[in-house]
């Protein structure tokens, strides 16, 4: 089928997602889960095919990690589906109630979005954990992977498709499988409500200047921690150390480092020490590279996601200096401030343009799961809908649903506005 | 200055509007209204300007009455202004606190989006309106209105921005006044975090297609009122006329009538009576017109919005027809249904993707006031962030603010998810 036939067909499919229960949404989420176990050898047969096919292209042990869907990560699906059927459900929530005029009443009720496209990398398990959250909030999906993970996602997603039939109405969920396909996506806004990319930076602007959906961007992390004059330099060391290494090619790893002029001679050294200890390249500006042993950072290093051991280090002279630098250098996805000053952490928080502003703690925390989301579908850097780590909530939206007996404008010449 | 340098300037404000008080902003709306008071003369002056030009060029009568900016105007205007300044604060409202470990809470707290650009018609007390709700709610504006009001718009904004010196941020707003602002506008998606045009469908569409910016559409309205098989006549008929005939030259007008065919015999000839009454010309489909004298309908009046005492009626077999053609040819705007039956109600409001669903009761009633929201930025007709009438709360986002004592992700093994 083409892309414009499997959009349509998830339309209607997605006007009867809206209208399916809780209980059916479960059902078919457990019976998905059954079909995957059952099909679990064939799925991993499927998954070594495309793991010999990476290693003869010399794809980076990290995407190979990445890539490979085994045992463990069937497990890792298992356990997330569970989750997921235990959440409670999305949909239906009365978000606003009110009496306008007796016996004319407002509800603002949780709905589906309707249909969402999602564009994400070579990791087969997103393919599932991005089908079941979309099917949780009622919304059918159109769902692009990585060329790499290209037989192990048909292997999956033949079994979620045999694992809800009879279930859900066909269709609720189509896998696309060439850029082009994602191309024809995004001519679909007649039926297609949100598209979200998960990539890089230039491939989500790519999108926004090519379609007239919405596009909820999972773009660039180009994450900071300001080590304010007064950090506790312990802590600012122990949290700098955690938020550049304890996982590297994520979005939320620190990849600039701000310190305060007052107190970088104090705190720089141990700080370089503990890092190089890891294993972490600094690049730092002039007056860093007065106290450390670095090497110099260019004007380029404040605008790049480094994904890997390196960090840039830049001293600045204030609060505000910290403040400017990360809203024109940062991707308004994570930044934090080390200090215990109760002025500093509130001008930070409210100044700071970003979907999480932290406070004595890692920007490694930004994530769905730790935020107890349950699962996530991306990460959004932008300011619309939803920010943050996205879950169940961010695939919803709500409807107005007035209730009345007759009621006409006209006759009606006041205004209860009495909340129920 | 040039658009850039406004939108540049109007970036830097909204840092410092995002931590002004709720004092502040209330003291700078009572400042503007009274300065808008005191050069009332003034500004009816250069309304009577452009009054006279758009006489010149024949402009419509109903567009004349809403150039017009009188005593009655400045009224409304004052009004509006002392209802919003009695509006509780849309900010740093607590959206969700949650103990991630002991000594770790997460907090959604709400904020304003940032710099906000709207582009209206001309109606010069929808630019004060505008920019004062942008101002409660903390963003900056950047304010295109019509041409035809441009003297009236000039004179408002100077007022405003003499009221708001010295409170607000410089640059706290703009006035743009052309068609090479607007366009220059879709470029400035570092600076804008929205933008909202009020306008044709094939405007807001022009902007999609040429701006990153997100854009919260307030597009057409194409609104359709449905007479169920078990519709109570008498109720039908009166909603019918209130939702056609209240206000014509309004996106919430009913522009559509479906009718199931085991009512129409019934329930047509009253109601087409009573429309007539009314001056309304009426474009049935075929079975229609074997049953009340009107015009053909062809297939582009299900998709016209007429904004006139035009009206036009198609015969369904079945609810789910009448479903099916609300979703395909409506603006997912705002639809009713007329019934007594309760699983008809519940169908019809689950199915129908609009963001209002209406049951006995005038489409009419879609407006921000109506509902309580104190006023209204536009409707908007898409699904992401805010849908139906946008107020305060659609021009607010949150931030996620999380406030440690130097926790680390590695050595955070469990998470205790606790809601504060």
């Amino acid at each position: 089928m083409q892309v414009k036939d499997l959009a349509f067909t998830a339309r209607q499919a997605a006007y009867d997602l809206s209208a399916l229960s809780l209980e059916k949404r479960n059902e078919a989420l457990k019976k998905i889960g059954q079909a995957l176990q059952a099909h679990a050898a064939e799925i991993f047969a499927e998954n070594r095919k495309d793991l010999a096919d990476a290693e003869r292209e010399n794809l980076a042990a990290p995407l190979l990690k990445r890539l490979k869907f085994d045992e463990k990560k069937m497990q890792d699906v298992q356990a997330g589906i569970a989750s997921l059927i235990a959440l409670p459900d999305p949909l239906g929530h009365t978000l606003l109630a009110r009496e306008l005029n007796p016996g004319l009443n407002l509800y603002r009720i949780s709905c589906p979005i309707g249909v969402i496209g999602v564009i994400f990398e070579s990791r087969p398990d997103a393919l599932v954990q991005i089908a079941t959250l979309c099917l949780k909030s009622g919304n059918a999906a159109l769902l692009k992977g990585g060329r790499e993970a290209l037989h192990t996602n048909r292997a999956l997603f033949a079994a979620m498709e045999e694992g809800a039939r009879g279930i859900l109405p066909d269709g609720w969920a189509a896998l696309l499988e060439t850029r082009d396909d994602v191309n024809e996506m995004l001519s679909q806004d007649e039926c297609i409500d949100l598209l979200i990319p998960r990539g890089s930076n230039a491939f989500v602007r790519y999108m926004m200047d090519h379609t007239r959906i919405p596009v909820m961007g999972h773009a660039d992390g180009i994450c900071h921690t300001y080590v304010d004059e007064y950090a506790d330099i312990e802590t600012a060391v122990k949290v700098t150390v955690d938020a550049k290494t304890q996982a590297l090619a994520v979005c939320n790893a620190t990849e600039t480092l701000l310190v305060h002029e007052r107190i970088a001679a104090a705190f720089l050294p141990p700080c370089a020490k503990a890092l190089k200890e890891k294993g972490v390249e600094i690049r730092g500006d002039e007056k860093t590279q007065a106290i450390i042993d670095c090497l110099p950072a260019a004007e380029d290093d404040w605008a790049t996601e480094y994904l890997d051991a390196i960090l840039s280090i830049r001293i600045v002279n204030s609060l505000e200096e910290a403040i400017d630098h990360i809203n024109h250098y940062g991707s308004h996805h994570t930044d934090a401030i080390i200090t215990e000053n109760e002025s500093a952490k509130q001008r930070f928080m409210s100044r700071v343009d970003s979907a999480g502003v932290y406070v004595n703690c890692s920007t490694r925390f930004a994530d769905g799961f730790r935020y107890g989301f349950g699962a996530e579908v991306g990460i959004a850097t932008g300011k619309l809908h939803a920010r943050g780590p996205v879950g169940l909530e961010g695939l919803c939206t709500y409807k107005y649903c007035l209730l009345g007996s007759g009621q006409t404008v006209g006759e009606t010449t006041s205004y209860t506005h009495r909340d129920l």
